[in-house]
């Protein structure tokens, strides 16, 4: 039990399952007698890792991958008194002290305690204050009586672990765009992009009762996975412009509720779809959202894009239509998604049936040795979620 | 065209089809160049008419019933801008006259415009402005540019109309009790009654995401009903306190939200399932909702109810455990639904499939003549919704 | 600083400063490595203090008092890490772990862990968890990271203190009261009780930007006390019914929003003011509120009432006119007030000189040997807040 | 009472009192039955009328200006109801129909019935719709039920008609920016602009009960202004970073809650001063605004700007630092204020003298020949909102 290995970055286009250090109570010379040890379970690769690995950030050689973690505790620090070792348990990728401000509020997704660089930390991710990645066997998650999220049965959750190891990061973050937007029942809504985060969206505007679900993106797979489970698909390869491809679908070029599941390394439509063009989906979304509308932005950007093609674009600065919004009184959502204050809820979602998010996402489960080639199909446009199952304990 | 047949309560127990007059653009005195004349396509017999004819109100001979409207427009006041002859279209129950201070805020269900005795409206009520009810084969509609909701296509519409006929009263107002309640995506809920208000707001947790759905009622068919769609049921004929059934299909003896689908005449449980006892279900609803829930009460509780058995209940003064509730840090909801916050998003989910409101409370479609059979069966206690076709225009 | 004396309640009628034991990181057999133990600079007599010394709860011989506490770290367990040695703090009356379900949706009033007879905790009071009571020298604060507010600076502070030890209860309380009825900019306001939460809300009332608040009660003195911050006050004792005197202030005979800051002592109004009617508050509450308002509750209603006239009321099951609320759509929020949702905020208001909230409320600063004496005053309907000293630190 | 005169656009630069036609209850071919025609009692001169006025739209010569009025009904159409000849009231710049889906919901600043163009109308103002302006002796106001407030009290809102004369834009709109950025007891917030809607905001946090509210302007006569009502302001020539400047006044750097109440034609800050740089309002609120705050946009932005400096600018594109908005989990709020959500609470805090917001935008009474000075003045800077009494009815 001693030994751990994870997934590691090493230089744009290249990770590498190492031997890694078996994670202790601390972080540095922080002590974290309100952490566990977990025996990792599953631990999924997410679109925003891609973002490292491309070299589209200052991330250094040698991270430690890995913010989507569900495991065993084996072993609880001593001032952990609600979470015992042998639970089963979520952990959000967002990292959080429970005892700030924003934590009290609910935004889990800015603690200001866990990150000395800025608000807000996550495991395994480049300038969110150092914590040791979970694409491994082993990790350690600081204030646990907080952050995790306990199964109440673990061999339903074990039969459900496809789905449930979709609460620590993309389930939440594509309901959080979701809300954001404002979607209820009888919502028309546009989701760009079918990625995973897209697709747990999509599937989130159905469980929040949407009338209409329209997803757009350029892969045509993805765009397969989005009708299995009753969307309408936009093909933005399509010179069409996306507001008459609404109104072939819902009769107006308009839609309730946008939601942006692609952030900054987004590309254009149609001809353009070559191109980066990192704003077109923020301003697509105003121009397709009905006056009074809400926009939510869970797709991420950045404040500084080494890879962008303009000065401004490497700080983050983009061409944005604000004059159109503002025309349309349109509000605007961004940022993490405080994964807690939703995991509770869509957990029961998945026990008692109500949604099928890992057929949605079309969950893939790999070994730890085969991450680096489920990096470079989901690279590909793969129209998968891949899981990586490290000690092999997923069942068939 | 000229003539005009309606259903009128005429003593406890009795209700007759008479000849009624022909709808005018005005309420007495009170000219209403707003208002439209309606062709009626269907009107529904509702739970809250029932008061009315079991004598448990002073509503006075001859009063012509129904408030659940919905028909073609086939003459428009001379002030009627955007509603056009020939539209198909829906009633909400509470007449609002869209210009008042409440009505600005959205709460069309107290509007301070339309009955002089106290604030709100509807169609053929007692205490409730004196406007003619609407199971008849025409009606008045005022306000209508406000009122009404139009269906954006009228064969599409004909083709569910068993479905939108509900958006009248009891789909947005068992879904307006749910929303007060708090349901969302992953809620363990409670429906107090299976008749079809409350079979309407079990339909609207599903609809709203809750993950379990339990409904009680004492009426075998109604539960059958319920577990048709997708809800647990609770048999409140058996002994074993309401809890400990709650306990035995979700592990735990409470729930996240409760909704009171019943009001005023119910009745004990268990043994005492013969007798009247009005704040049953509130109490019931205090003792198993989790601390900090939220009741939402959509079922009537009135001022002034002639058949109580108590001379407090007479003035709709109930022996409510409030200091239970108040310990538990609950919230409670009541008054009628402002449908018109609801129907557009509600249309949009039966127009979309998203929902099947008319199979889950169990339209049963029955001419004009046939309204006093139904209001016998109800009475009775039928699994059914009856719905009126006064004109013979809904299709098999 | 090893001895410790606190008010103990002795019999009805009686409390008495006694020697009591010094404050352990411990709650009998629970270890509390995650608590603090202060020296207590301020600690306040409660109006919900007096329940138990006039006997009428259950609360046992010996029960040592005081939930309204501000103090100095003197001492902090192993688990503390954010707050220190010598900060001068603020204590939420209610014990939270910070950790459940319920402290994560900032519903600290309804801890599940904190409590084992039921949710909610708080420092000396019968059936809150057994937490030892602050009106002492010294106390013990567990969760301190989570349910203490640190004050920016120690100086400033202590030369607000008299204001910010009522950031413990009272003026959070109120504070929720109005936050709960809708209380915003322009609203017309009604305040049933002008004892220190009574005057609290009718302060917070303002700081929400009322345009008018009325306080009725029937004690002149506590009635001056309201004027003299800008209130309109009622005198319950007069005959003219309550809505009459507020349409002689407003013009009409209702309000948008009503706070009960009575609770379950409440006595009638004019010449039925010597007896006790529970209810009498709520229904009046109903009564004056405007239909679409809203009735906050933060006044106490129990479970079990020893001392009540009825055996109903023994239950605190009461006489609630719930059908006029309905006929209203009137909503009711009941509840402890949790502190931690509002008490930062009103720190900023009170260092920044926006509120006096001492002076609204008439604070006496007294030593903890005249508590006794405090008690008697309080009891008799002395228009003051009493703060105990315990160790001579408030200067004058 | 034949005859009307108003302040008609002629030129960049140039405005002129011309004789124009008296009001029908019509635009055009359209029918207003719903209308009264005004006698106007005060009209105001408004900042974003500067825009037009400064050629900085394409807005036509003879366009009548003005859309912040207050009158007496002098006749009423047919269909209005419960206004009356003789009500004094006052007006919002939004003109909506109050039938449809967006007016139903509250948000009439985007009324789907009253301008072809796009969502939204106002009085006398390019693209919105070609209603006839109000800096006019005479003007016709549609949906009169709808639109209208009416003061209660004739001669005391006479008396505070200065006070009230601002519930038909800038009040509201400033409220609006504050209530929208989350303004609340105990914020500290940042309004960037001092001029009049800049002023309403800052008076409207303080009403909202905030603990500090800065003020950044360029112009030293404002901000005096802002200083005389117990604002901090913040001096925007200054070299010191506008963080650094906040971090002097409430020891951070940042603030809870920030306003944009310049707009487009926002200028650099310290020796940037003198050139447009129209997202710099946006990017420097992102700069001070904490992680998780929001930021309220009641500063207009444009879809057309032809005195843009970039190609980008003229078609409302602008360069906005969305990367540091989204790292900080801000929201975005835009749009017209929806005047009619909160006239009636605005006028109630000024007729119970809750509020002096008047005095805080320093009003100006001024003749109607006298308008041409009035916008003179005010684009040159002048520290006054200039009021326009067209038939001296304006008590000294």
């Amino acid at each position: 039990m001693c030994q751990n290995h994870g997934v590691a970055y090493i230089e744009p286009g290249v990770v590498e399952v190492q031997k890694i250090e078996y994670p202790k109570l601390a972080l540095g010379d922080r002590q974290c007698h309100h952490g566990v040890i977990l025996q990792i379970v599953s631990t999924n690769i997410c679109g925003s890792d891609q973002h490292m690995v491309r070299g589209r950030t200052t991330a250094p050689a040698g991270l430690v991958l890995g913010h989507e973690i569900t495991g065993l505790v084996i072993e609880a620090g001593r001032d952990v008194e609600f979470i015992k070792e042998g639970d089963l348990v979520s952990v959000p990728f967002n990292i959080a002290c429970g005892r700030c401000r924003n934590c009290k509020a609910g935004q889990t997704g800015i603690c200001l305690n866990v990150n000395p660089g800025r608000a807000g930390a996550a495991y395994g991710y480049v300038d969110m204050g150092g914590w040791v990645g979970g694409q491994a066997e082993y990790v350690m998650v600081p204030y646990a009586d907080f952050n995790l999220l306990k199964f109440p049965d673990k061999d339903q959750a074990m039969a459900k672990i496809r789905d449930l190891t979709l609460l620590s990061d993309i389930f939440p973050t594509g309901y959080h765009g979701a809300v954001m937007a404002g979607v209820g029942p009888g919502s028309i809504v546009y989701v760009a992009g079918a990625g995973p985060v897209g697709l747990a969206c999509a599937v989130s505007c159905h469980l929040l009762g949407a009338a209409v679900v329209m997803v757009g993106d350029m892969i045509p797979e993805r765009l397969e996975q989005a009708k299995s489970f009753g969307c309408e698909v936009i093909d933005l390869r399509k010179e069409t412009p996306l507001a008459d491809q609404i109104a072939e679908i819902v009769g107006v070029p308009e839609v309730d509720c946008a939601v942006d599941c692609v952030g900054f390394e987004a590309r254009g439509h149609g001809h353009d779809s070559g191109t980066e063009q990192p704003a077109t989906v923020l301003n697509a979304a105003m121009t397709i959202t009905r006056a009074g509308g809400a926009i939510g932005i869970p797709g991420l950007y950045v404040t500084g894009d080494p890879g962008a093609s303009t000065e401004a674009a490497k700080e983050g600065n983009l061409n944005i239509r604000i004059g159109l919004g503002w025309a349309k009184s349109h509000s605007f959502y961004t940022g993490q998604c405080p994964v807690m204050k939703y995991h509770r809820q869509l957990m029961n979602a998945i026990l008692y049936d109500k949604v099928q998010i890992a057929k949605a996402v079309n969950v893939e489960v790999i070994s730890l040795g085969d991450a680096p080639r489920g990096y470079k199909d989901f690279d590909k446009g793969a129209a998968k979620k891949f899981v990586i199952d490290p000690h092999g304990l997923i069942p068939n």
